[in-house]
């Protein structure tokens, strides 16, 4: 090297430049998520970038404000190479002003249209003020600051431009919640990213710094709200030893907006009270539960409220003092009415003798209910009626509960979506469900707008998404698997955001601007959940997956205790033909929608392909859309699905220019797995569905490589997720 | 900014220096351990090492010599602000050569004494090839220059001089081997830093670059070995599935040097194999285990061998077939042999009947077979005769079987020494152990000489820790527990470094280079061990921890189903005196010693007050060396011991400007934390002892602010490592 001279900024920026290649070529564990806040490469992007925010005038000194300083230094100072400056005595000098019209006399001038905004929206805009340019962002309070912040760090992040700025965002859903399967021994029920990241031993006296990143994650995605426990509860952590750590992380999270809440278990007046029954009509239980929520709002007076599972797989309820969900519901809400709670009570209800379809019980058990629950009751329905599986028709309790809010919960965590390895983008999984109009009150009554309140005017909204995260060093085990993380919370905020914009945005935070990757990956992204489908449970299959640990294919599984948890229950396979009849003449869950899709539905000829096997018993020769009979469809569908997963690798390989390598050579590695076990569940199904079809594989399909009985006598040990 | 003009590599220095205080003085996860290669901030300095430096010539092409050139380039990107040139061509050119005679004509034609380094030593040496001025880094093996070129990186992380460089090292200990107490769910037995960072689910089709970067880290100490799994055993990974795993990882071990050993089950036979025994000296098992034994090799050429726990707290074993440990271990050593294997058969063994003092038994059980041991077998005995306790005089089976290779089992993992958040750095201990003198065969026979083989000229030679490494970002729970990685590693290639001279390297390498700094830290780490010590087990009080989980104080176990897993066996506390008596008039356990130890510990005023408690019963009243009686003493200790953690958090807060945000923040929050937990050892065991010294506290010192039945009452939930 010789001696150079140049101008400063631009050897500055050389140089970050090559620092910041030679040290992410290597080593990026994905750690910082989408907040990679790489240096904008184009420098006259940055330079652009620059001129409107080289000076910084920022009000207030509360812990929010704090935050918001230091992720500004953070992101410009990676994103422009150069940290910005603050200069908070005089706005009128600064480039950028931030601040609520309470503490900042200029924003209070401009007579803003804040009203509107709520607590958590914010306005992003350009302002003239005698000639000088101002950036402005302003909201009603700190936290709609913070998250205008991310969104106005998005903007740069993205390379958008900020010629026209008119932003204003208020959430569409008011608790935007993340629900941790997380035991106290750091287990994580369904958990595939290694273990519960909160590290209960060395609460409350220990704060990980991983707990504020998580906080900081939420806040720069606008989820709101945290469940740190799992539904299958342990009454443990409603001690007052527990308490304490509660508070403690409730404390660190508390300035980025996050609120906490516990599952409640409901047997726990019994367990760590001392009484004998936990009966929701007993006086004594009713108190019991008062004081314990007394005594949390006296740690966390911000504390958000309880989730509980009940009277479902194992875990107690009302039922076992024959009392309804409502009584059981509403013993609750009395005792976090006072302190601003709520009662996440979830549907997912359904009994152990199996007296009619699963499908059927929890709008059985939950419609005629409506009406009944207090006012800080919401019911936490998944987005299907059945688990979380790769597909499912949206579930008949949205729309039929009008006098009730209902909240939607989403699984981030894939348990029936690979686990761990497979690349599952399941933002439009989610979409659809959204989207899908359910006629509750004639055309247009989404499944959106039911969640959002809006349909039947709730005071109250509120989703869930089964968390994701755990002790891997990427938070999510697959680095895609960020993504669902990511899109959760945008959706969560704004349901209206589609797809393709959620991928666009997450793949150029999270890894690269440039067009050429974001195009590739974001295809790669977009198909990725209809891959899965098709070989997994095309056509509408569904709960056809190993026995208990849930990995891998187990259309096999039959004769357990519990009838509505084997494959055969499920997919009805037989010389016949393959499916679940939910038509009148079947278990009729099809009348639990509303008529125009009852209607349709039921009708053989109508109904979507991708729903048919769900609610009809389908013969094997019946005509497809295709052309194809039933049988050849369902086969192509599974050689399809391993095919595009093999095209998904090859085209994650042209990629590798764009990537550091070690989060290259990670997502490489998974899809060989993946290519792996889309093949295993090619060739279990299909031999499978083959004993029963009696009919040979479509021509030009390479044969499976082993037998149905190898694949039956796969037993894979210590599977994560417990 | 404004344009500034000057020297190139000034402003590329000084850029370096603002960016990576900018980004690393808030976020460090410690993830880097001792490899942080942070640029040297002396520019003097830094233009010394860049002359010698400059020009790199490496020959030779194994991925090994692949790894040397990416360890350069990333150790002297950071240290000196700029990646190495590397001209292969031209070793005449080169500043710094590197190579073995058989790939480098360069270092052939030195004739260096390179015999003698074995195949593991290595040099650095200047080399004058008239008149221009070499550093060559010179080794019989590529695995020895990737020593040679950690040690050269050493040298520039601790600021060490190049002049009158000649260094020449070899290992004293061959195989320097880390004990992964890890179970195939990802637990570790006693492991407070998280879960095992080994996935096996995801093996052996993903390698995460965690276990490269540990590889990289053991190979960076000098270790060369990895027994992957817990000694409490589990067959299952001696199945062919498993094996494949572990092949997988022994590919990605071996580039660094690093060797995989397993624990065998002894009762695998059954368990796995299907046979109705597991007696060694039936013919069907031997056969089974030559089979498996030979299974293994073909897929993993390298293997080491294994480790076993045999006969002891419910491991199966020979003893259930009326063999002899010697008959086991054979079997095993037989199947290994024909692949250079070698058998680790560990020595912490003792009757679940009690029917002797336990410090005694394992002694007693091996030492009648020394000589009858395989040549392959070595056995593994742990520093002390009871188990890891704070602190232990060494094993008497060291000095006691001339006619067998013993090995030596350190615990890294802090099980007796306040889990994960107490600072305990462990060189002190390590080092008291292995300096003892034996006087095996006279004055001079110290452990270590033993360990090494050098006393009784033993071919093979062993040392293992017990790991303290998890799924923790920082690798080991506290940030100064990657100081007993660090210094393992290092004593177990050479014994007669001394703690005060790795403390200063791994500060300097850690943290920072500051006189300021490692002078207080390295005081701090210096007294860490005695201070736990003292407010846990002063004066050689041992074994009084809690039940099971060994987490805090338990001085008041007792009627469990062993006496010998009970407290009160071992402290003996009474009206009359305190400790256990292993005299000849007690247990004897002293007469297991070589004479001139035997008597000077059996003279209760020749014994180092250190011991006494461990060897004698002594009144309350006994006159000690401070002139205060028994009672006074031990109480004392205790409150000494809690005192001095206040001091070591004091000290800690004045270090805030030399180390990063996330670290000191961790360390500090622990520090208090071990404050905390120091005061509740020091109260309990204090309360507890004087119900039965029935004597006032020494004046002066604050009474315990809770009663003994509170202590007692105690009983934490889900304490880290099962």
């Amino acid at each position: 090297m010789r001696i150079i001279t140049k101008s400063f900024p631009y050897i500055f920026a050389y140089l970050l430049l090559s620092f910041a290649i030679s040290f992410q070529t290597f080593a990026n564990s994905g750690y910082d998520l989408w907040l990679q806040y790489k240096l904008i490469e184009n420098e006259e992007v940055r330079n652009n970038y620059k001129v409107l925010i080289d000076d910084i005038n920022l009000s207030g000194d509360s812990p929010t404000m704090s935050i918001i300083r230091k992720e500004l230094s953070k992101g410009l100072g990676g994103l422009l190479g150069e940290s910005p400056t603050f200069s908070d005595s005089d706005a009128n000098e600064a480039s950028l002003i931030i601040g609520t019209p309470a503490n900042a006399p200029f924003i209070a001038g401009l007579n803003l249209a804040l009203e509107e905004m709520g607590e958590e929206g914010y306005l992003i805009q350009r302002h003239d003020a005698g000639g000088v340019q101002h950036l402005i962002i302003a909201a009603n309070t700190d936290i709609g600051l913070l998250y205008g912040t991310f969104h106005l760090l998005r903007i740069l992040q993205t390379n958008e431009s900020f010629e026209n700025l008119e932003i204003s965002s208020s959430p569409k859903i008011q608790r935007r919640i993340l629900n941790h399967w997380d035991n106290l021994d750091r287990t994580v029920e369904r958990g595939y990213s290694g273990f519960s990241i909160w590290n209960w031993h060395r609460l409350p006296n220990y704060i990980d710094q991983q707990y504020i990143d998580y906080a900081r994650a939420n806040a720069s995605i606008g989820i709101n709200g945290t469940v740190l426990t799992n539904v299958n509860a342990n009454a443990l952590v409603l001690t007052e030893e527990y308490i304490e750590k509660v508070a403690a992380m409730a404390d660190a999270f508390r300035p980025y907006g996050l609120k906490i809440y516990l599952t409640a278990r409901f047997s726990a007046p019994i367990e760590i009270g001392g009484l004998e029954t936990a009966d929701p009509l007993n006086e004594e239980v009713r108190e019991w539960w008062k004081a314990k929520t007394d005594e949390i709002y006296e740690k966390i007076p911000d504390f958000g409220g309880f989730l509980v599972k009940a009277d479902s797989e194992g875990q107690p309820g009302p039922h076992n003092y024959k009392r309804t969900q409502a009584e059981g519901a509403n013993m609750l809400a009395e005792a976090v009415a006072p302190h601003e709670g709520i009662i996440m009570w979830r549907a997912f209800v359904y009994s152990e003798e199996t007296p009619d379809d699963r499908a059927k019980q929890a709008y059985n058990e939950f419609v005629p209910l409506d009406g009944k629950f207090n006012d800080n009751v919401i019911v936490q329905v998944k987005n299907g009626a059945i688990d979380f599986q790769p597909r499912e028709p949206f579930h008949p309790m949205f729309g039929a509960m009008p006098n009730s809010p209902l909240m939607m919960e989403f699984q981030l965590t894939q348990e029936y979506l690979g686990h761990d390895t497979h690349l599952a983008y399941l933002s439009p999984m989610y979409k659809e469900v959204l989207d899908t109009d359910t006629y509750a009150q004639g055309e247009g009554s989404t499944v959106a707008k039911v969640v959002d309140g809006s349909l039947d005017g709730h005071p109250i909204s509120a989703i869930a998404g089964v968390a994701n995260i755990g002790s891997d060093r990427n938070w999510t085990g697959h680095h895609f698997a960020q993504s669902n993380w990511y899109a959760y919370g945008r959706l969560a905020w704004n349901h209206e955001l589609n797809s393709e914009e959620i991928a666009d945005e997450w793949l150029k935070m999270t890894f690269s601007t440039e067009d050429a990757f974001v195009e590739t990956a974001s295809e790669l992204m977009l198909q990725s959940h209809e891959t899965i489908v098709n070989y997994m449970t095309p056509l509408g299959l569904h709960h056809i997956m190993a026995w208990s640990h849930h990995y891998g294919p187990g259309p096999w599984i039959k004769d357990k205790h519990r009838d509505d948890w084997t494959s055969v229950y499920y997919h009805q396979a037989g010389e016949d033909g393959i499916g679940f009849d939910r038509t009148a003449e079947g278990s009729d869950a099809l009348g639990q929608y509303h008529t125009p899709i009852e209607d349709k539905w039921g009708d053989i000829d109508q109904i979507p392909e991708k729903y048919l096997l769900w609610f009809h018993h389908v013969n094997w020769d019946h005509p497809m859309e295709s052309g194809n009979t039933l049988w050849e469809e369902l086969v192509h569908r599974y050689y399809d699905g391993a095919e595009a997963v093999g095209h998904m690798r090859k085209e994650w390989d042209k990629l590798e220019a764009y990537v550091d390598e070690e989060r290259f050579d990670h997502i490489q590695q998974f899809l060989k797995i993946q290519e792996k076990e889309a093949k295993w569940w090619r060739n279990a199904c299909v031999l499978y569905f083959q004993q029963h079809a009696d009919r040979p594989l479509p021509e030009g399909l390479e044969k499976p490589d082993k037998s149905l009985e190898y694949y039956m006598s796969m037993d894979p040990k210590f599977v994560p997720g417990i």
